[in-house]
């Protein structure tokens, strides 16, 4: 149905999990969105699925190419799962900033469960179609490891005891809400027989 | 795929619309938003199909049923393509209070070329779909006819001298924004052999 895929964001972390997460899943070129189309798109929406459509629309309106966008959060027990939505931008400045933020804000909570969520969509100029993925994991105590990025030093996915940035990247990419989003997209795409 | 869809909108306009264009193309029940589950979801959006996302998610969560959302918006030339995402809070009170306000808009304006815009989601458990339809046509100059609703009073669409309020329904639900993004939806999942 098409040739190359915009992967639809800036974000240097996700697009390499995007990459991993569709190698051998799609012979398509996956293409980088800021090298085809520099593009700002603000994060208005009230959801994961609508901010993943804005921003899987914007880029396929400004590259003319289909556009495979993400929009992913945190959501934390202990603080009304929070940060939620605003994880990105939960606190300024860098990773290191929010997840010192998040490790004060979880101080005397014994609660630490927790879940990431992604819903991808990938929007071509008839149609745009969303999916979403949710891990469920808990907070550590302190930052561990140095691969993933964003939270993934304090997310310890159920059913391990290393965090997202210490788990082989081939171990996250196969049980991470992002993995799975994208799994149950192909899926849907698969059975729709549009791969 | 599924037995019953919930027309996620509590606009009894758009639900008769719905009705009308579904009805002979679709043979599942069509259940009125409102009377399963009364709902108020902020159209906090920046798109029509974000809006559209956001909704049919919500009504699908609340109902447990897949749900079909609309989000439209009338885009005038003279006015910046105004009022858009906003038409149907472009100002307190009816359609009349907002027709009124909107012809008071165009004194003056020559250019009286517009747009109506839609885009319809559907959303089930494991995914949402979202497609658009456009239709052109021109502002006049007086609200005519009783049909449709919103600003169908004062649009007249490309091809046509009666306004959307003039026509017959069953022609303006061949040529609408609203029939056109169902069209669109209908032949995606139609191709993806999920009708």
């Amino acid at each position: 149905m098409f040739d190359v895929i915009l992967l639809a964001t800036a974000n240097q972390g996700k697009y390499g999990e995007f990459k991993d997460i569709l190698t051998g899943r799609l012979t398509r070129e996956l293409l980088f969105a800021p090298r085809v189309a520099p593009l700002e798109v603000e994060e208005s929406g009230a959801t994961y699925a609508s901010n993943a459509v804005l921003k899987a629309k914007a880029w396929a309106a400004a590259s003319g190419l289909p556009a495979l966008s993400d929009d992913s959060g945190l959501e934390v027990g202990a603080l009304g799962w929070r940060p939620g939505l605003f994880s990105a931008r939960a606190a300024l400045g860098t990773d290191f900033d929010r997840n010192a933020q998040l490790l004060s804000q979880m101080e005397g909570h014994t609660n630490r469960r927790a879940f990431f969520v992604a819903d991808v969509a990938l929007a071509t100029p008839d149609w745009t179609l969303v999916c979403e993925g949710v891990c469920g994991g808990r907070i550590t105590g302190n930052t561990s490891g140095k691969g993933g990025f964003g939270y993934d030093p304090l997310f310890v996915p159920d059913g391990f005891d290393l965090s997202f940035a210490e788990l082989p990247t081939e171990v996250k990419n196969k049980i991470s809400h992002r993995a799975k989003a994208v799994q149950n997209l192909l899926e849907i795409l698969d059975s729709w027989k549009i791969l």
